[in-house]
């Protein structure tokens, strides 16, 4: 007998007719003799509607009371499926983020989770339940409603699944796996059947969508198997997994791409000491969270100084820019925002020598300039303009043997 | 400076523009120097389409699941009221009703409130806070989502001000106050300014839907006064107040009606010991409140036994009656579900002889048939056919010079 957490998104609890789809599939589950976790989202759409409905009122509302707003749509599909669950047969009992025990700081709207008690599952399990925990949601040590942040019910069910030493963390999405690239423009683009944490992690924070970044954090950590992989079929999705659990190192895993950044050049910058803290200081200070930095050595105690910021953000971190760059009297500030980032990633990486100068020269042979280079341990990723990424996705998932075979 | 406490019914906040509006109303009071304490509805037509949902999946969702469900109106409409008050520049506060330490016991969808912590709204009114509570709403021992019922906000309002020792508990409402009668049957009733608790417990459960019957009760023990009012003029309501409290005695205070009961008799039975437990037994264990009973000594060691019940449950309990009636060997079952019951209250009563025969004879000069009578001490009640209960509450109403004069 396992003990599974499956968590399923918006789109699977959509409306009454798929949360019964849900049902069945965590009944089928049960019936063969595990103890299963629900985690739910919200219905699609709910969350984006209460958010709107504040924003009626005032552009900023205060987050804690956004926090209680919004964690009505996880305990409405919660009690839901739990009254499905009985109506079928079943000993069910929904339970909120504070029953559940996930207890979070105090960040509102963006909360971390600092432990789960899982008592209450623990003793409902132990009789059979099937458990249904609202995710998104947890409590802070006063007691305060709050959410873990977009994509947060990932992260509820993967802690969850820590906190109870589940045998998998299955999460059930409208895609049915983790992709070599994204389907939408590689038609070559393969499911893979395992990753591991490290390379969902960097392939997560590049712009695959699949799974929050945070909860890819917690799995690591505790060690929890996680299964991406569809609410509407059968199918088997992708394992993500550790690295130790004898897998096949590929040297490249998948090519990602996000196109919601933009370049900032500062243009012969005085090299001193305590320069870079002038520039970002103030940047960090509005929020705004950077990227990339890269600092070219100029002659005659210049420098040119490159970053990113999100697209979102660009305006005002140009505007900052060109105040600062008055004070410490650099030469010009240039901005770009017609560019994006394309990375490839994989743990094999690491042994291979290579892999950089194999994704220069293929993006050379298709003419498309390299504005900005950055690398982790297994990871590259080159900034390109905009309009060559799709091109560039291709071309490097067919470099590197992604390919799927027919 | 006084310590105020404000209910704002579904109709109150029913959208946006009425919650602004109930900002301002809880603003103004606030600016004048009171400690405010706003209990909010779910929006109009939320709770029941709420229940619609769950009743969509099955006629019998689990109350445990449904209160869980139905406490999201709540949460809805407090989250949005904190954030309209922030929004206009004042310190505001939502709780839930775990947060608000609202004690209830286990009877999920009817729960009674067991005592109030209140800790954490004093310390926010100490520091100014405008509290705005989630109504309807508490938690059991093991924290548990609990519902107090049809129209339990009025009930978390006036436990709140009683726990808080608030000087007064205004309950806003679609109507602007209590009536001598109901003014769309009667339209020369007029409002009252001032009733007592026992007054209005009497009103309330006779069909003055003005107040849920157990607010009055938290109202009458811990001696909480009332302010009936409307959410939509600046108009004073009516006071619920204290017999003490130096009020003029009315003989009758008001004439209220009430259509959805039933009678059944059962004919010829013996007049033995435990005849009536063998009868009433097995309706109770069906959940079926008996309102009325009567008993009238018949000749040869029998009687004819004749109870009311709400009219949903008649047939229910005319099947019951019946098979009852075959064991203990009574002769006949009738039932009737065509009366209506008319009832005149006062506390007055008390110290007045004739009012019970002015009410007998006023329905005799109007030809209404009296098919039975109960009284308590402030109040008597007469079952006549429903098609006479319009014609009785105007004419008593005029008898007890209850009419308003212009």
């Amino acid at each position: 007998m396992a003990l599974i957490v499956k968590k399923f998104g918006g789109t699977s609890v959509g409306n009454l007719a798929k949360i019964r789809n849900v049902a069945n599939r965590v009944i089928k589950s049960y019936d063969q003799g595990n103890n299963v976790v629900v985690i739910l989202s919200a219905m699609a759409g709910v969350t984006d509607g209460l958010i709107k409905l504040a924003k009626q009122i005032t552009d900023t509302p205060q987050k804690r009371e956004l926090d209680a707003l919004m964690a009505t749509g996880e305990q409405t599909t919660a009690a839901l499926l739990a009254i499905i669950l009985q109506s079928m047969g079943y000993k069910a009992q929904s339970l909120l983020g504070f029953q559940a025990e996930v207890r979070t700081d105090c960040a509102f709207g963006n909360a971390r989770i600092i432990d789960i008690g899982a008592n209450r599952i623990k003793t409902l399990l132990e009789n059979r339940y099937i458990v249904v925990v609202a995710g998104f949601q947890g409590s802070d040590l006063e007691g305060n409603i709050t959410t873990l942040g977009r994509g947060g019910s990932d992260t509820s069910a993967v802690a969850i699944a820590a906190a109870l030493k589940a045998d998998c963390c299955e999460i059930y999405t409208d895609v049915d796996g983790v992709y070599t690239a994204d389907p939408n423009i590689c038609k070559h683009a393969r499911k893979l059947e395992k990753i591991t944490f490290d390379e969902m992690l960097e392939m997560a924070s590049l712009g695959a969508k699949v799974l929050q970044i945070r909860s890819v954090e917690f799995a690591k950590k505790y060690d929890v198997p996680v299964h991406v992989r569809s609410s509407f079929s059968e199918e088997e999705g992708t394992m993500v997994i550790s690295e130790e659990n004898g897998m096949e190192r590929l040297i490249v895993t998948g090519v990602t791409y996000k196109k919601d950044e933009a370049r900032i050049t500062m243009k012969k910058v005085p090299d001193q000491p305590g320069i870079a803290a002038k520039i970002f200081t103030p940047i960090a200070g509005a929020g705004i969270n950077v990227d990339m930095i890269i600092q070219n050595t100029r002659q005659g105690g210049q420098t040119d100084l490159t970053f990113t910021v999100p697209r979102d953000d660009f305006k005002h971190a140009m505007e900052i820019g060109r105040s600062v760059a008055k004070e410490i009297s650099a030469e010009d500030v240039i901005g770009d925002d017609g560019i994006a980032k394309v990375s490839v990633t994989g743990v094999g990486m690491k042994n291979h020598s290579g892999v950089a100068s194999k994704m220069f020269s293929t993006l050379a042979s298709e003419n498309i300039n390299i504005l900005l280079i950055s690398t982790s341990e297994i990871r590259i990723s080159c900034i390109v303009a905009e309009k060559h990424v799709e091109l560039a996705v291709r071309a490097l998932h067919t470099a590197f043997g992604l390919d799927k075979t027919e």
